[in-house]
């Protein structure tokens, strides 16, 4: 009847994909962070690993602590973190969905990764304030999910080169979200309609090409990248060298481009140049669609 | 090389589907058109069938005539109408869908299926107003299509039980564009979106349930459903007879409810059995997401 300690891998994850915003979420192979937890007569946290100095150990401040306490299960948490904070890659939502995946496991709770999203978004909401469920859906599910009233669709397109690309910008979720427009015409409703429709078909298709050209998203993308430093030179070196599409991961600033898995280097190399060219640093994920949170040790 | 004479068969289409708007469409296996075409010095056209003395036969301002002169192939083109007029059923769309496939084999023209939809399209913006592809696609390629920029994507999902009830309505395709909100809030088109993304997936896997559930739209549903009187009570007679879905076919007046295949009768009677109680008479189609255009005699 379960473990005293198990170690999961949650993997970082991108929201939206240009044309879902609020629906599509994809799981990144890497990076990821990797979660201890231990049985406990009360829950703690520590954090290790990069940016973990901005990262609260308070528990009812913590998603992963916030998570613990929905399932009213005390544990020791230890994070290592490996995703970038306020990324853009899902970096609130990979401790929140990793103690969720993790305590089911170890006190045999029988929850359905459906559920395990719910508690795992109500982590995430403490923290963020919008409890979208696009990235702690992918963290678990993996692959690529539409989320969608209360049904979460997941799909496991195979070899489709990833390049993320985090710039040192800092952008917040909540500017983010309040720069966007209210409204949008019908014409643009229809263009990325046709784009999210184009996309579930290349994810089903694992069709690269399909899925770079639907990434496009008009007036969301438009707005949102005006607060990433040098946007459209980075979009068109990933373009120039092969990329079929590139987009915002999430609220930003990191930037994603897809292609196939042998032009990742290169495009990532041009994409970090275009950064570089604005006076901006980067780093640069070599990835592909990858699975959700599993159990590395126990 | 090509024949003197052709009989084809052009089915109905719905566009849409609710979360769609001019992105989505199917083939209905039935009502449909029968349209003959004959090689000839100059095009005529010729016209019976079902509200045929309301069809022009000048080919300046019919859509078949129209994509004659596109092709610059002159035709004598008989067109049997089975296909209701102004019901949101393609009907201005099937007879140039027709005349454009048949005129591609009777010459042997040697074009794509795409460029036909091209084709087809403009014949009915001349009539319409309105170049959407949305009817004129699923015309020639049979199935569910998505109609996205220069793309047609066409699935073929099997055993999805369709009822399409027309009631005695007048619903104009220009005055149910009016009516149209110009914007939606983000909030409504995430909701759109994620009912488009789960649409595809649902027609990827001729899952009823999935299909129906997504056929739900915000805002144009709701402000278009009141050209139709007695929608609720349709609406509602569907779903409680087992519908999964139902929407309005198009622009209306025609709507359509989605069903497994040995439902369809009862739900059928349902639908214009709530009409009745409104004191509007409505005619059933019981028919499922059949072929395109095709070649019946030669």
């Amino acid at each position: 009847m379960g473990k005293d300690y198990l170690k999961v891998r949650v993997p970082a994850t991108s929201a939206n994909l240009g044309a879902g915003f609020d629906v599509f979420g994809i799981a990144l192979e890497n990076p990821a962070d990797i979660i201890e937890v231990e049985k406990s007569d009360k829950t703690t946290i520590t954090v290790s690993g990069r940016d973990s100095q901005f990262v609260p150990v308070d528990p009812k401040k913590n998603t992963a602590g916030i998570v613990a306490s929905l399932l009213d299960k005390p544990v020791k948490i230890n994070i290592q973190r490996g995703i970038p904070l306020s990324s853009g890659l899902g970096s609130s939502a990979a401790p929140a969905a990793g103690v969720a995946f993790a305590l089911n496991e170890m006190f045999s709770l029988g929850l359905s990764k459906e559920e395990l999203v719910r508690i795992a978004a109500q982590g995430e909401k403490a923290a963020s304030g919008a409890a979208h469920a696009d990235n702690v859906a992918p963290a678990i599910y993996g692959g690529f999910v539409i989320v969608h009233k209360d049904r979460i669709i997941s799909l496991y397109p195979e070899n489709i080169g990833i390049v993320a690309v985090h710039p040192e910008i800092i952008v917040s979720t909540r500017a983010a979200r309040a720069i966007l427009p209210r409204k949008l015409t019908l014409a643009d409703i229809s263009f990325n309609t046709g784009n999210a429709a184009s996309m579930v078909v290349g994810m089903m298709k694992s069709d690269i090409k399909l899925i770079g050209e639907s990434m496009e998203n008009r007036v969301i993308e438009e707005v949102r990248s005006k607060l990433i430093k040098g946007y459209r030179q980075v979009k068109k070196s990933a373009l120039d060298s092969g990329a079929s599409g590139v987009t915002i991961s999430g609220s930003g600033p990191t930037m994603i481009a897809v292609c196939s898995m042998n032009e990742r280097e290169n495009i990532a190399k041009a994409m970090k140049q275009a950064f570089s060219d604005n006076h901006i640093r980067s780093e640069a994920f070599i990835t592909t669609i990858g699975n959700g949170a599993k159990i590395i040790e126990s």
